[in-house]
């Protein structure tokens, strides 16, 4: 089946406390976007790219490209008011049928691993998304009481989140809804049931000044 | 009322592929563990301390305390099989009733708001331990499927957790449960109710050497 990925890349940098966007800023001396990007190429010499970036962001993104020589084909897509909408508008862009992926733009350590276990999962199964374990404590509040939980029921979800063309199209004509915190609550919400692989520790969201220190350790000791 | 902090310090440092347990590592130039004692010292220079070490790492301490000039008062006790068991022989230690908060020897950056609002929640209510908001999508498992969970319902438990001497007392009398993931969950299960107040993010448990840096990085951000 065809393989797509929608990268989503919408952030403003405000977390940050710094006025270029979080995507932009350099790890490892090349923009965190290209590293997402290059993720996905290395995987798949053939997959087919979307970006969705805020329309004010897209010169600038052509114009680190050009410094760069970031020369991975991609095509670029206006994002929306939020990710929902982003997600939404990049989906609009694919014709054929497939397998499409859907990645935050800020998690640029995703593995190669990660990434073949969604789309063959997906490929099977219709869904797949990469989750890991809950290693601290956890309580569950409840009116005005509160409980400990099993944390070993519990999964913290990551991207790429992976579906069939047929299953994503379907439920992003669902109307927008506060509880879609990602692609595979909208997806639930259809009725569908979403398959779960391990995902990789390194692959963390980059939002805040730490998390980007993080990503360079991590990436010096993955390379070493 | 009269203060007890118990300080549980058992690793042995496996999961840093390092020989050195990880709360002997140096931060900023002096043993983690020293900046988890002085955190509760500057907090309240009266406070009791009381260091759980495992028995093959007490005359190690003793030399880094020495090599380190630590003058800070605090008394040293065997460790036990487990978490739950080092736990135990620390509150065997203690005489006098008052207010116990036990603490990971691995959390060095616990605020002294954090601290504070432990013990005055404590004397107040019984029980208090620190909370954050969890920022990440969540998904449970039953059986064999899953579903998303409402995050907002959930928090991510830190340490320092605090009780009356009374509370944690009978709670420790119980037998050794594999659910006792914190103090909190041995007290749960006496009836008694866990009141939350607001942890810090810097509040981290060192087990990685990742986490090491991160906590480098903190630190030096806190000083500027």
């Amino acid at each position: 089946m065809k393989k797509y990925v929608i990268i989503v890349a919408g952030g403003f940098g405000t977390r940050m406390n710094n006025s270029v966007p979080k995507q932009f800023l350099l790890l490892a001396g090349k923009p965190v976007l290209f590293h997402t990007i290059n993720a996905f190429f290395s995987y798949n010499n053939e997959i087919s790219i979307i970006l969705v970036l805020p329309s004010s962001q897209i010169s600038k993104w052509k114009e680190l490209c050009d410094e760069n020589h970031l020369t991975i084909p991609h095509n670029i897509v206006e994002g929306g008011e939020t990710r929902f909408h982003s997600v939404k508008n990049g989906l609009k862009s694919i014709e054929e049928a497939g397998l499409i992926a859907i990645h935050d733009g800020v998690r640029p350590l995703v593995s190669n691993e990660t990434i073949s276990r969604v789309y063959n999962t997906a490929e099977k199964l219709g869904t797949a998304i990469p989750v890991l374990s809950v290693n601290d404590s956890i309580r569950e509040i409840s009116n005005k009481t509160n409980k400990s939980v099993n944390r070993n029921n519990l999964k913290i979800v990551q991207t790429p989140q992976c579906f069939k063309s047929e299953i994503i199209n379907k439920a992003y004509q669902q109307s927008y809804n506060e509880m879609f915190t990602d692609d595979a609550t909208v997806v639930e919400k259809t009725g569908e049931e979403i398959f779960l692989v391990d995902g990789n520790n390194e692959n963390i969201k980059i939002t805040t000044a730490i998390d980007l220190l993080i990503a360079e350790n991590l990436i010096q000791q993955l390379t070493n």
